[in-house]
């Protein structure tokens, strides 16, 4: 089984990261954007071992909280499936 | 309107920072992770000037393409909308 871990900077964090591409973009010529925010795609490949559908969550949300996002300053959000 | 651009290391570049993340999983006691890879998650606004669908495609692949990723080793996909 698969599970997707999406974590984002908060919205009131800036960005160094997005604000560089955003600057970037305008150097290339590129006209109409006017933010870009950077995070962070964590797809996680899970065997049968790990669990029932509840205790991934949990397990998950654990991992997240833990490991993957930094609670302080991102958000995460987690989907479990292909 | 909104849109979104997945990176991903292709699946035969080794993610030295996914391989890292097992490894700390493993530490922590978080049985039945197989694998972890870790990809970027781009989150772009653009404005009314930015063009049509269409448009906006081609311009989000070039952005892609030439800022965002670097197609030797990641691929992207786009997302339109919210």
């Amino acid at each position: 089984m698969k599970a997707t871990v999406y974590v984002r900077l908060k919205t009131e964090v800036l960005d160094p990261q997005g604000r560089a591409v955003l600057g970037a973009l305008g150097h290339l010529g590129v006209s109409g954007v006017k933010d870009v925010r950077i995070g962070k795609l964590i797809e996680i490949e899970l065997d049968d071992s790990a669990g029932s559908e509840g205790d991934l969550e949990q397990k998950l949300s654990k991992m997240s909280d833990e490991l993957l996002a930094n609670p302080v300053i991102e958000d995460y959000e987690i989907q479990l499936g292909d």
